[in-house]
């Protein structure tokens, strides 16, 4: 039996617990979090506390909360025995006290509070100091996911760059077409099968073949008429900075 | 009894055909294409031709060819009696010849080759010059989909912008994200969850409310390391603007 104490009461430590619930050979025996009130959802399954200095003796502790409070709390936890990990995709694995057995546990997913996710099918990005606490890692990263990887703190990095774009970036320009939507009276709601196909299309076709539009195409009768109907300046930046890099890409003249 | 003739073969005559093969009330009755070749996915269930001179006559001529050769080829069409659409998002209704009763039908969806559509949940924008027409044409919409709206050429112009950013652009920073990758050999694929639950997202969460990342928190010390990270200047001018164009869309100070 593999036993985990989660550091943390947010949507990864949410998903994470509820992940190890149907696990056999893992048990969550505590839940940390810093409000009483914030671990209600975990009680009834589990111990919790809101005092350091009654964490359990675990095989593995899973600091799930925000980046900058993650170096902080692993130096309450240095006096432990067993392995600490962070769940960021940002931080590096030395952030953690350097007294303790150190390593990283990455769910490369977005979490929202009420939807259900699926970690089968979510990477897990594993780094960890030695071999044994590596296997320990993994043994727990593949019993929730299929996609359990071995990256190290470097790679974590322009993982997480990569997701920047691939997430924070792409849900930014969703945001923009609403703006463009709302500006002339169009409802959004008109664009959600669009932008679920063009999600969908990367298991099949690379972005590089699905590319499409006036700027793949060069169309710049299409690209000057779109310049002259958006009304904000940024989303006039947008569109010609995203324009120019889909015409290098496709090595069109600019 | 509605009669149907496409012209073009590409990927929307092709799933428009196929759309309208299930449906009682519709009858394609002919597709044109520029190339005998290309006429060969259709022939064995309708008559084909290359040569204007035999075209049928019909309730409705569907022009689903590339955006620069829809004024062309609507003139080819100038003495036929039936309504006359393109399905263009970008091509105002008065590029169809004026001699003609014309229209749009202007499918909001991004179609490839091999990978089947559901018409029903895909938004048909609709065009038409008189009510009469504006009916057939909703008639036909109706029949294949539960989205057909009435939209005119200048909201189409900017269904058409916004379809760009969540579509095209959206597109192009996947293929950023990839470029990230193979710079850090790591594979793409890791991304492809994230990439697909960033999508599902807007189905019950804002792009506004479901915004995440550094950008959203104004966490310079990450963003920094990031621009510090990027290998190509391309991709340092993509993350900083759409970074500083997110701290922008929260009020925070740049």
């Amino acid at each position: 039996m593999i036993r985990i104490v989660i550091l943390g009461t947010g949507n990864v430590a949410k998903h994470l617990f509820d992940a190890f619930l149907t696990q056999k050979g893992i048990e969550t025996i505590q839940v940390y979090g810093r409000k009483r009130s914030s671990l209600i959802y975990f009680e009834e399954q589990t111990n919790v506390t809101s005092d350091f200095s009654k964490i359990k003796k675990a095989d593995l502790y899973i600091i799930a909360i925000s980046d900058e409070a993650i170096a902080k709390v692993s130096k309450q936890l240095a006096h432990l025995k067993g392995l600490i990990v962070h769940t960021s995709g940002s931080v590096p694995m030395t952030a953690l006290a350097s007294e303790t057995r150190r390593g990283v546990f990455y769910p490369l997913q977005t979490f929202s509070t009420n939807k259900k996710v699926h970690f089968r099918e979510i990477p897990i990005c594993l780094e960890a100091e030695n071999e044994l606490d590596y296997k320990l890692l993994n043994k727990v990263a593949s019993a929730i996911s299929d996609k359990a990887v071995r990256i190290d703190s470097d790679q974590r990095k322009s993982v997480h760059i990569a997701a920047v774009f691939a997430n924070n970036f792409t849900n930014h320009l969703y945001h923009t077409a609403q703006e463009v939507c709302n500006q002339n009276e169009i409802p959004f709601e008109l664009l959600v099968p669009l932008i679920k196909e063009t999600a969908a299309k990367i298991e099949y076709l690379s972005p590089f073949d699905a590319q499409t539009g006036p700027a793949r195409r060069n169309d710049t009768g299409t690209i000057e008429k779109h310049m002259a109907n958006l009304r904000s300046q940024n989303h006039k930046d947008l569109y010609s900075l995203l324009t120019k890099s889909i015409q290098s890409t496709y090595g069109k003249k600019l």
